[in-house]
């Protein structure tokens, strides 16, 4: 009880306790992410770092001061909580990415998206069990069953979609980050359904039964929760069309855009749905209805408020990831067997980069056979990024490690010790390694980027700086700039491909049926264009 | 050890365990807030209304709601936690403030704002505690200690500074605006001063050294968390200004102002000073030199985002308050005797009234004997007014009081158990009925507050649309207007009294030593006027 009891104290202390020793933490943690806000500035033209790397250097090296000022007994200021970042951190950052992302670039992508965030994973898992099953017993790790395996497959096969906002460029790359960073959604909502499903299913016992509704569940899951957020968004954008808060206050708006967003994710929770999917979806809605219903200053505000919102809690995860990385107490079993450590974080990078290999290049080649115009398809060069970029492993893998070989955040067995420290260490490695090489793998293999570029803005400039006031700042330029448009082979496909049809016939419900009742941009006064003139030249 | 563990269990749940419960109130907290809102919006043309009212209203019918599912045995979704509140939700009210106070207007009445502040909450005090020695006996309450019944004055000598900026208008009454929400943020602090020393300070033995180490406590106190205050402010606009941000992102920007005001309010609890008034200040000094030197995006963003946050913590607030209202945990002694406790709420109410009376004449009247124009001295009804406006008590007390009368959010004690409820009934009953009463107060003793309002601007606009694009619009147009500009005879003051001469000599010194180094307005490129012209003008 004692023991629970301390443990439940010490994992909440940063929270909500008025004890000092919070209070020095918080402040500690508020004044490593300002250093990491001005270092990652001061770095920022440094090709080989990013943020996240800056972040997690900087944890590191905390991690490393506290072990010694305490003489090696603590290394962290608190155990990582996967409540902390489900409930508090990753909704703000899906949100965001959501609502800034380049919706015709994502819907034109649709289909592959879903292709690799869907079937990619379940390979990605398969591939990762099965490997774990063969290797780990060798090793010499027997205390596993069947259902660990497959827990591991699934902590395993999450991509770091908040690495790969960090990695690839929207405006550089566009079809590279809506690909790699659209499947790392749904890749984030698969894995924790799959890993749900580990949870509760009896796997002794896989019959086809099992496997249909296991199917069965996905669908469900993935379509409720795509629903949820599409109709929370809308709801938004009804509401502040109804009752015209601009006219009264902009912070009403903010707050009520802010809020219905959490809400989203909160009810996704509740029914037990995906949260990650859930707000994204929120986001884009409202970032295509809401967001043109509100004030000049709300439009600015939201723009820059949610995104500021997103590169804290980002910068947060990964500062704490490094933090926690060094807590003395998981690394005390590992080192009495250090080899079996090195083998099982090495045999599960291996995995990790087979089981991507194993479904990109298919799964890229399928989509391929799907595009009647060349350009349009994924070259191999493409594919070489798009596995690369999504091999990095984050706070997700952690967070359902955490949940699966931990109680109440203390490791007790020496195996599950072990996958805890292993985690770490594939987090990091994939994280630092693989992402110092992402943007020079770039560079190498697409020398010249800038031609799939905005024309209008200047690549050196960010892209929240170029065009922040205009009214159709926010994803005009994008959605007209689509890497082959202007080019007329591209330009006849847009009516030919099945994919523009849909496009086309959802741009006319939308403008008979949708942005009358939600509005839209063309729906509100201040747009000095034509309505529909520039409705119909957007989706 | 049981029930202590599930004390703190309980009262952490809703911040951070995984428990269905959690989410589900989490999920109806944020409901309640969006209903808040709306219903807010809808009453905003009510005269007798405001957004406190709405809020404690619904809180109250939630817990009555609740009250009935659950069978009478719970209404409460989570215990009032002292340190949500300190930490998270009452920073960005107070660094709100700070950021859009009207500066002019605040130093201008600096020295009465502190005579009220300060003397006048130790003279609310003392009186109160000595009501309650007097009063309490004879009721039937007998377990207090001198410590006790000094705690009891610190508690509600707590004006609620929340509560006033519901009630008064920043541009209707300018003067009793920051007159009364001045003299709150210096009377929280002061509260809490006090009420730490009385906790600490052996008050069996008083004597003149510990009055005196009392008073030395508490300048020091006051200097040294002011000095933080605009140190950390000072910083963030010379970090901001070295290294440009804004030319890279806006985000970093916005993220580099929020969480330099949240590490000088942390910084402050850390070295035990008041982070009332650090934050406070640092708002203040951000206003004036950091928010100039950030891009034209982030200025609309911090300035909407923090009024957001600030909106969103009070209604937060007056949620919580109504829904814990109603705890019937606390309520169980008190249905015991009745009596006492409706006896105790009354004589409770009734020396707050006395108490402020007491200072806000009196002092009233002292501070007009220094002012030499008729035009700047506070008039009878001014000062019923200021009377009235800071009768309401709020989350502050709340927090005191649970502070000192429970033990991990339980009341064991009968009498313990009775100044809770009866601390819930002054809160609820000053902030509904007092609070209620203020508007029409106003209209009934200024029946035309206009002539003191802006010019330029509609007063039924909300602040913040007004102006929200226009690069002096934060405080420029409220420098300007002071209530009696323009007539000759205080155009003249404004250089006779000692105070303007003191503005001058700072605007001076400003000039030449502080804007160089820190920015502000006239020191950036995108202020079209004359840089030395602009910032002649202002503060």
């Amino acid at each position: 009880m004692a023991a629970a009891f301390s443990a439940v104290v010490s994992r909440l202390q940063v929270l909500s306790t008025s004890d000092h020793g919070s209070v020095v933490s918080l402040n500690l943690f508020v004044a490593l992410l300002l250093a990491c806000i001005v270092i990652g500035h001061l770095l920022e033209e440094n090709r080989w770092m990013n943020e996240s790397i800056t972040a997690l250097v900087i944890g590191l090296c905390t991690g490393i001061v506290i072990l010694l000022t305490t003489g090696m007994k603590s290394s962290h200021l608190l155990v990582f909580s996967e409540d902390l970042f489900f409930i508090y951190l990753l909704p703000p950052i899906i949100f965001n990415a959501g609502f800034q992302v380049k919706k015709k670039q994502f819907f034109r992508n649709f289909m592959t998206i879903m292709l690799f965030g869907a079937i990619g994973t379940l390979v990605s898992c398969t591939i990762i069990s099965l490997g774990v099953i063969q290797f780990f017993k060798k090793i010499g790790i027997n205390s596993f069953d069947i259902g660990d395996y497959l827990a591991i497959g699934a902590i395993f096969a999450a991509t770091d979609s908040v690495c790969t906002l960090q990695v690839l460029n929207q405006d550089e790359t566009p079809l590279l980050y809506s690909l790699v960073f659209g499947e790392g959604v749904v890749n984030d909502a698969t894995s924790v359904v799959l890993f749900n499903a580990i949870q509760s299913f009896d796997l002794n016992h896989i019959n086809p039964r099992i496997a249909l509704q296991f199917t069965g569940n996905f669908f469900y899951l993935f379509s409720a929760s795509t629903l949820l957020g599409v109709l929370t968004g809308l709801l938004s954008a009804f509401i502040i069309k109804k009752l015209y808060f601009g006219r009264h206050s902009t912070d009403r708006e903010v707050a009520l855009m802010m809020l219905m967003a959490y809400l989203s994710y909160m009810m996704a929770e509740l029914f037990y749905l995906s949260g990650i999917l859930t707000v994204f979806f929120c986001g884009i809605v409202m970032s295509h209805y809401t967001w043109h219903n509100v004030t000049e200053s709300s439009r600015v505000t939201t723009k820059h408020a949610f995104a500021t919102l997103s590169f804290v809690a980002e910068t947060f995860i990964f500062l704490y990831v490094g933090m926690d990385a060094l807590d003395i107490e998981k690394w005390r079993f590992v080192s009495n067997s250090p080899g079996t450590s090195v083998a099982v974080s090495s045999v599960l990078l291996a995995l990790v980069l087979a089981g991507r290999a194993a479904f990109v290049f298919p799964l890229s080649f399928l989509s391929n056979l799907a595009k009647k115009n060349p350009n349009e398809r994924i070259s191999f060069r493409q594919q070489v990024i798009i596995w690369w970029a999504g091999l990095m492993r984050g706070a997700v893998s952690m967070a359902l490690a955490y949940n699966k070989f931990t109680s109440s955040g203390h490791t007790h067995l020496r195996d599950n010790a072990i996958m805890i420290t292993s985690t770490i260490t594939v987090v990091l490695f994939s994280t630092v390694v693989f992402g110092f090489l992402t943007k020079p793998l770039i560079r190498l293999l697409l020398p010249h980027p800038k031609h799939t570029s905005m024309v209008f803005s200047d690549p050196n400039a960010p892209k929240s700086v170029t065009f922040p006031l205009l009214e159709g700042g926010q994803d005009s330029e994008g959605d007209l700039m689509v890497p082959d448009i202007g080019r007329p082979s591209s330009l006849r496909s847009l009516w030919t491909t099945p994919a523009h049809t849909v496009h086309y016939y959802w741009r006319k419900f939308d403008d008979a049926f949708m942005r009358p009742v939600f509005g839209g941009r063309g729906f509100v006064p201040f747009v000095p264009g034509s309505p529909t003139e520039r409705s119909a030249r957007q989706l």
